[in-house]
């Protein structure tokens, strides 16, 4: 931690400031320039509090040198994490570690026979995980609210039928118990920063798929992470999906150079949407290869039979036809990225 | 509702297209161009999906023409919303309706003795409301989380000594039963779209002070609005604590001119906090005097005896002295708005 | 400047880099932690160049302590820059050191007719300056692009029938001839980085008008102010005229933080553009009396006699009958302020 | 274009205004609902101002239903538009229409051996074209500002030597006549808006490679297109560099949505800056390869053979292997798309 002081400030101020600090059991390096005292504080500074030093009357700035975060931190577990799924009739599915997941389905679960038969689409086309939205957070109190758990039922269903690992988002803590075969729980954008959720997250042993909130920084990202995996949960996997920005031609700005950055800072598997970060069909294909090309452990994508019948979203699905066609692109992109479909 | 079909669209699939928007019930006008043909819907317009409208093939826009808040729109609702707190002592504090509060206090409650005194303190420069955290939403699993129910034990009898109805926020769902004798209840900005948690407030009677999320447009935070009216509480008080941009000089960049569009858009009063707008400590006098220049209805600042010791957000904590001189010219702002303070 | 080192780097290659260092001159002090060294560099850092340090292979991160830019930092003059113009009739209007500059006029001359009427209207109402576009910047080629020199002389003959000093946007360093009888030269938004043309008007004399970039920080917004003082003109007027955001219901968000701010890093006077930051006439009075109490030295705001037939924003121009009310009420807050009209 | 009145427009007042938009030689159709009328201009509304339109009292909104450019329009010019650039030595390299154009070369001219020996290295890694500035935007005044005519004579040097056609910065008028053997002249992002040199660009007939501006959205980067083109210049290359946002981990955000939306949009072929996007040398890869799969028709690459040493920029540039190896990846991503190297 370096801590600047205001200019002007005075040598036995400097000095009392400094036998406060040390009395932290830190070590206090000064550097005295011409208008200017520099600080760096070096040893174990878990136990200082940035902002109370940041609110002393004698500092200009205080310099954060080491990240925030410790579990989510590739300086300290050097290689990949690869979260594992088993499915229902035991083969093992994989994200991260050079293995890429596809997951895709239905922004929401209309009915058994829709989840049903896109499962079977997808699963065909090679898809690893089945996605659908039973609760469903909604900008406005009057459009449709998901099927709640009788469109769990249905998803589940269709995991029986078809073997595919389903995931589902979460929305708050009581949902947290009928989420149980759920493989691998999704906390959408505008959770991420629900942090009483993700503590209790913590305490089971699921995957979670947690989503990049709409502003938040990657560091905020893995912030949240942390709180997961504090909590006794390491089996985190982060999600790419867009950020707010000043051009409304697309709903969201998806930033791809997010992946290889969270990828370099951190060792948990990243995907991406493109679905929500664009909210346009046509664009899936390109932001899909590209994130691919960028380095993503794998995607989340959506699919609906009809989608101009869809309850939710049908602007961004894809056809079946269309992920089919896609996905056949998408294992020449992975060929060359030397990675293979879960 | 006006839609824009894509140019080459044919006239018998415009036709059959006019068709089956007739069966929603609603009639439809047609402009046709020499490239592109506009429709215009009237009638209640409320059972047609916007999404949906958007995922069809020949569709290229859909614009929205009305609003998609009711209850909170001033539309319907012409008078401003002035939400009344009947104080211990029998005295009614009011904000909106020319009706100004100023609610101060400590970031975080702390003890008895700091958060009494800070009462005391801001009671006499003439705060109408005391603010106190005690469950903290913090970006870090490992920072300082809020002293929880003995916070709020802690805040009840500063409320008892002084008289000041009190505000703190609440994090989940399950803690609503335990903010039994807290007047407001302070919805953060990470929790602005936390929809359950919205709906949940919908069914109390309590005023609920609602802040605009770090990345939300002002209808985003006006159809949060909407989740807690639509569930019958119609007491919803709107925060603009400044929102996320590109230059980081400030931690959140105040967006005042957000007071008088909601004021235009919506009856609800309209509050301001300079404090975690800006995150430094001498710019909240400024965007205080900046806010009641804008036409808020009332201020949300943090007052801490000792900033350069407090748990949470010192950097950003007026001392007493610093809010009595604040208070004193506030005082003359809002007499040439022709607003008292609650 | 801070220098803070990859984990990792060896013993024998810190002192090597930091060999490299003192040969530039300046003291280097090491902090050396468990898995991180940190190198405080003392002295004239004005020869090292950061990106040249930031690119070399040993270095995770440089922190600049000091503000990059001198002639226009309070550091080093700080008493308030107060900017005079004298006008032909010999009366002296000044924008800074407590007197408040407001600079009305239409977006764009379009007749001597209305160019004079609306200054004799606003010097009535007690406008000190007169403002006109000639040559406007325009998103389309294909919009009315402005009178060009004849609307200046237009601008001119309004200055000599009221003795308002005037106030123009100058485009290219062609024009910088042409602008003679121009009191104080506005920079756009759009070229406040335009580096060549900052560089020119360092050579005249007169009064700038410096727009805040519509996405530049207030550093950025600093060092275009240091290209125009650096070649040794010092009469620079900062200017807020609202930023880039992701809520587009106003045309920019007025960042009016960005007052105190630029008022404590820097000894420049800085106004405010309300009609530009919303481009809506009905928020220009809110965002006018607030900029006001955030500590602005003035105002630049857009009248015109007859908004619906403007060639130009329209939209955003007050009538003089809403200007002159305006006025009135600024009074009231420029006195609480200790402020003057020019 | 749609124009939605106010609520509570009287039925004469919609008439008279509806009379007066007949005289600009519109179809005007009619909606009326229950509390809104909408009205839908059809016909040739060039000729009708828009913000005339939004500044009349009247009016509530008015939505632009075709896009405000036009030469650059893929509506008006469904093909492709490839640039051709015939070589000294008769050879002709193109950009779009299925040839990846790749620039490499120096941020900086900094000596005739410098410049040479990368432009040998990066032609024999199979670049088309050669990059490198001679007049540099600083955002100080302080900084290294570029060798000016005597780096493009270097440059021009390289160019005999190589074979290799030339790319560089202009930033003002003046300087057009000096850049009479440069291929390819460069607008930078900060001048994307300097409608006056665009103006002057339309009339050479230089292929124009026109950068987005920082905060410009897809319209205005086209809108700076047509700038060019309405002048009789249509050899324009678009360049997506990366745009502002609140995450400063990057330099800026690579918004590689913007490439499949520009080339839906218009017929110019569209390039990616992975360098400048970043700032990070080592996020270039993995952006370069994610710009082709999302569609780019070429990229724009910065490879300094020393980059610890460079002049500017170094901590984005690649060194000459690091490139080789790149391109050595993206000739099997560019075979997936079909598409050749230049």
């Amino acid at each position: 931690m370096v801590i600047v002081l205001k200019s002007g400030t005075k040598r036995d101020e400097v000095n009392g400031f400094i036998d406060s600090l040390k009395t932290l059991n830190v070590e206090v390096h000064r550097s005295e320039g011409a208008s200017q005292v520099v600080l760096g504080l070096v040893g174990d500074s878990t136990r200082i509090r940035e902002e109370q030093l940041r609110a002393h009357h004698l500092v200009e700035q205080v310099i954060r040198v080491q990240e925030p975060f410790k579990m989510a931190n590739r300086l300290f577990h050097p290689d990949d994490t690869r979260i594992d799924v088993t499915g229902i009739d035991g083969t093992i599915r994989s994200i991260g570690g050079g293995k890429l997941g596809i997951i895709a389905g239905p922004c929401s679960v209309e009915s058994i026979e829709q989840v049903t038969l896109i499962a079977r689409n997808v699963k065909q086309s090679g898809a690893g995980f089945l996605r659908g939205g039973a609760f469903k957070p909604r900008t406005s109190p009057y459009s449709f609210q998901g099927l709640g758990c009788e469109g769990l039922d249905m998803l589940l269903e269709a995991k029986k039928e078809t073997g595919l690992p389903i995931v589902s988002e979460l929305m708050t803590i009581q949902q947290i118990e009928v989420f149980d075969d759920v493989d691998i729980i999704q906390v959408g954008a505008r959770n991420m920063q629900n942090f009483n959720l993700l503590r209790e997250l913590g305490h089971c042993r699921k995957p979670i798929l947690l989503k990049r909130g709409m502003a938040s920084t990657v560091t905020e990202l893995l912030m949240a992470a942390e709180y997961i995996m504090a909590g006794g949960n390491e089996n985190v996997i982060l999600c790419e999906r867009g950020i707010r920005s000043f051009d409304s031609f697309t709903r969201n700005i998806l930033d791809l150079s997010a992946v290889p950055v969270l990828k370099k800072k951190s060792h948990l598997p990243v995907i991406v949407d493109p679905s929500h970060a664009t909210g346009i069909r046509w664009l899936v294909p390109s932001m899909a290869k590209a994130a691919i090309a960028a380095g993503a452990d794998g995607l989340i994508i959506e699919v609906h039979n009809n989608p101009e019948a869809a309850l939710c979203d049908g602007e961004q699905s894809l056809t079946p036809e269309e992920f089919d066609s896609l996905m056949k692109v998408l294992r020449k992109y992975a060929a060359i990225e030397e990675k293979v479909f879960a």
